[in-house]
């Protein structure tokens, strides 16, 4: 699996948790040096999969399966660099479009969500939204459990079993929230969660759905 | 305390459970009847608080606090009817404004959510948004524990304080999600619950916060 991003907090923190399930991981980053430098970082922690670094370019082409854990203001850069590498792939979006952290605020797209706005950038990719409400804070340590869902949603049902998969190899319970159109709530949340973090001076907010 | 929709099914089973808790709870319908019998029906169980009922006017008038328990579509109605007995008190809104159940379609007026619109219709009320994603089915089996969060949100602090208490009576955990303007990201996540129930097949997801 790539993920482009792979060197920023929420990306390196998910890159090492599937590592450390037994995945092959390529964490991607602008500059080919820091990738490299991120799996050196990894490569001293107690992990089953291999992983290696290198640019985004080289982590989207490698990977049947590509993670976008970019920043937001980032993907005019990156996404048409990856393009004609992620035909036909499922890519997980994790964004969320965050102008400002204190408090809050998002700022959505005119297609409506990050998400959508990288289908439409990636059209032939199968865009699949996921792991917006985990925090990398929890996610980086790697003995700790998660006890939490992540909401999942996307248009094509096989990409989206795919993707829950992924979020049960880290011990994230996967809930499906429908199609990508669901995206937007998605990133609401996050940014709510975010907020949550802030005025209760937590760092490790997550969501739970009882009943299901 | 007043609930506006009281015989509706969620406005019923949330006014028993503060009846239950030992409230006081006046449960208003739009027929003077129904709201006399609702309080009739609520007689039969086992409550410490004491259950009347009446017009959504007497509902409004009577309370020092105000629960907003009916349908979107019946606001228009509903609302200037009320207008002037609520100035000054704390209005908890509930609505979630489906234009459709399945798949669940949210309709969010031009105000942003259907709360700000309430505070626009009442805007000398004192508007807190809460108990969105908890369901009716749950709240009606009296003996069953809730386990779940509630977020709250609105701009006046001691208002919001209130609802958490009125929150915390039935045993849901109150969740400060900020002002008002967050209400649209708690109706959309209403909405996406809704969607679970459907696609699960469950009757009662709700929302549980972990690491807060």
């Amino acid at each position: 699996m790539g993920v482009v991003g792979g060197t920023g907090r929420e990306g390196f923190a998910l890159g090492v948790r599937w590592a450390a399930a037994g995945l092959s991981v390529v964490l991607g980053s602008r500059v080919r040096e820091r990738g490299v430098e991120a799996a050196r970082r990894a490569a001293g922690l107690d992990l089953r999969g291999a992983v290696s670094g290198g640019t985004n370019r080289e982590a989207a082409e490698g990977a049947a399966l590509v993670v976008l854990a970019v920043p937001f203001h980032a993907h005019e850069e990156v996404l048409p660099e990856i393009e004609p590498l992620v035909r036909g792939k499922v890519v997980v979006d994790t964004t969320v479009s965050l102008m400002s952290v204190d408090p809050p605020q998002l700022s959505l797209p005119p297609e409506g969500s990050a998400a959508q706005r990288v289908q439409a950038m990636l059209p032939h990719a199968r865009v699949v939204a996921a792991f917006h409400t985990v925090s990398a804070h929890k996610l980086a340590q790697l003995g700790r459990e998660l006890e939490e869902d992540t909401l999942v949603c996307g248009d094509d049902p096989l990409a989206k079993r795919q993707v829950a998969r992924l979020a049960e190899a880290v011990g994230l319970r996967p809930v499906d929230a429908g199609g990508l159109d669901q995206a937007s709530t998605l990133e609401r949340l996050a940014a709510l969660v975010v907020g949550l973090n802030r005025r209760y001076r937590r760092k490790a907010v997550g969501v739970r759905f009882v009943g299901l």
